[in-house]
């Protein structure tokens, strides 16, 4: 059916009201409860209850705003109390583990990192660090979260967190989920690093605005992750927005994943540094400099990665067709493109993409959040059941 | 923001279940009150409020049910009345056009066709033909339509109808709701003729249980739907899924979009007949004919349509690994290949797609609606806001 058509209870209301009360103070902060009435279709009395009922549980607290505008008594600021729930954010990488304490408005509390050595990295060793980094950031920080998000550089199902294939870790089929449930006693969930690289884009990012929003990112592997009517594309399983297995190119590179010219082959860290003629065994930090060195020569670094700017914008091309996103945002590496080089590709999807000329609306920018997007992003898929039953 | 916090008021849930009970009943069918309670997860005595109301106000009928199960009182059978709303459905084809009169349940209550000179489609003349329907079907059936919705073969822009590009009507920036609005002086909308097919299949045909679904169909062009999470995706202006303009042979044949080797050009009508060794005059009925003359020797039609099949399978495993639908209906002339063919493209899509082999939940069928799809899917475009305000 189009929309399942299921009936609301008169006492689903409140906690409806509440939760959304919630998510409004963590992504957007502090506000009055005059503005928080506006913004939400409430009236003030409503409003009332519900902040009593958050203060009474230390959720929150109120107070007298700094900055008083207009005459008469001052609406009261309603600010989050970020300890008073927290959630373990997990970043698996492909050369690094992040743990981090996250509390409500997305205030990073606590981290621990670790390198790892590129494919040796084992899921138990993961398991134990996390373990151990919860109890170190629990005393601390003086609290326990209550639930964990965890971002992976794979294909992880939604269900149970069981990571199917991780190529850059050399994971397959591995039960990550149910693993850190049976160590953290927690609710653990599990995400793609460029789904939840999305996700915190759109939450906390440069797509905060875009209800519709692609993110492409190129690191070892090139991910994507899809905002749609405001909320991330899941697909069957969780599993939408491999964007790296779209092939473009049928007579390209050979993939891992048994195709020729996936996107990931032909705009991924392999085929940037082959077009800068780095040598094989040039680490990310070369390519970057090397990209950044040549910020200021737009059209020589527009040459030099003339295949890599193609086959980019060809992809871009087919996900705007496909999706009709109003943003594209670039990370990782393709976030380290010359800006003009950035625009130029932006000007040829505008210019192929069929949607893009029908809506008008489409812009090709860089990611803002960085190395911390995938974190963020686990902490707000923690947070979303989290705050939903506070 | 993840998920929009905006709060409920009380009086919207009376309102929100009414809708829900009735678009129940626009769905799926009669239904008992009892069940409706168990479906909708309401209580008897809520149900039986709403049922009363919607009593009152003619929508629908209760009746004893024909068929008793256990001893006991039977629950009385809700049964919604088809003419007490109407809408017009419009399906402007490259040669045909058809206006239906649509009634609640989703019953066609009477119809109008005409056949068209295929690139001389003028939109007056399609105005004309649809204000001239509207009268007759109204006075046929005895009561006014409340609603339009329209297919057009194009990119259709959501917000009012404007036509952006219908390249095999040659249309191009035609203010299709505009003009129908002024002329029927009711509320119209138009969706792509793909995009409405997937409405149609999902509410109505084959992607009925699947809350992930992409429609591809091919006919001169070729198109596509998506249905998200169990809602269509529309992406910005209501533009997304233009499959057919993906890029899959970047060294194909030139569309008329611009780029070469998009999914149109390899797998449309003029593609399937050249591999089939048909003259460029031959219409869509030879091409059906002959493709059904191969349904016995799937193992000869797999040779003379390599090509195209080998273009479908790829596309189909970009869209899969984008999207990560459970089910791919293929429509139009897709539908229309030997079965034993679409059962092996889907083996190659499964086998290709990551994102298939990490869900292991993907089928690749043949949609069921037919022509009808795009006509059915108007009416339900119709529909949606006919039924949340009744």
């Amino acid at each position: 059916m189009a929309s399942p058509p299921t009936g609301t209870r008169p006492d689903e209301v409140r906690r409806h009201n509440r939760a959304a009360l919630l998510r409004r103070l963590h992504v957007d902060g502090p506000c009055t409860r005059a503005a928080l009435a506006t913004e939400l279709g409430l009236n003030r009395s409503t409003i009332k209850t519900l902040v009593d009922g958050l203060a009474e549980a230390d959720l929150v607290v109120e107070r007298i705003p700094s900055q008083r505008h207009g005459a008469g008594r001052p609406s009261l600021l309603v600010v989050p109390r970020p300890k008073a729930a927290m959630v373990l954010a997990v970043d698996v990488g492909v050369e690094q583990l992040t743990v981090a304490a996250v509390g409500i408005g997305g205030a990073v509390l606590g981290r621990r990192r670790w390198g790892l050595v590129r494919g040796e990295v084992r899921p138990a060793d993961v398991v134990q660090r996390v373990a151990w980094a919860r109890r170190e950031l629990a005393a601390e920080l003086g609290g326990e979260p209550t639930a964990v998000g965890v971002s992976v550089p794979g294909t992880a199902r939604r269900s149970d967190g069981r990571v199917h294939e991780a190529p850059n870790l050399h994971w397959a089929d591995v039960p990550l989920g149910d693993l850190l449930t049976a160590a953290l006693r927690l609710p653990v969930q599990v995400g793609n690093d460029a789904d939840l690289g999305a996700l915190a884009e759109h939450t906390r990012g440069a797509a905060r605005d875009a209800a519709d929003a692609v993110f492409v990112t190129a690191d070892v592997g090139v991910g994507g992750g899809v905002i749609s009517g405001g909320a991330s594309l899941r697909g069957t399983a969780g599993s939408a927005g491999e964007l790296g297995h779209m092939v473009v190119r049928p007579d390209g590179r050979q993939c891992y994943c048994g195709c020729r010219g996936c996107w990931e082959t032909e705009v991924g860290e392999d085929a940037v540094r082959e077009a800068l003629g780095l040598p094989p065994d040039a680490g990310r930090p070369a390519i970057l400099a090397e990209l950044r060195d040549m910020a200021d020569e737009p059209e020589r670094a527009a040459r030099r990665l003339a295949g890599v700017l193609d086959w980019l914008a060809l992809g871009l091309a087919n996900v705007v067709n496909v999706l009709a996103p109003e943003l594209v945002l670039l990370g990782g590496l393709l976030a380290a493109l010359p800006p003009r080089l950035i625009d130029q590709v932006g000007a040829v999807v505008r210019r192929r993409s069929m949607v893009a000329r029908a809506s008008g609306e489409l812009r090709v920018v860089a990611a803002t959040l960085g190395a911390e997007a995938a974190l963020i992003g686990a902490a707000e898929l923690a947070f979303e059941p989290v705050l939903a039953a506070l």
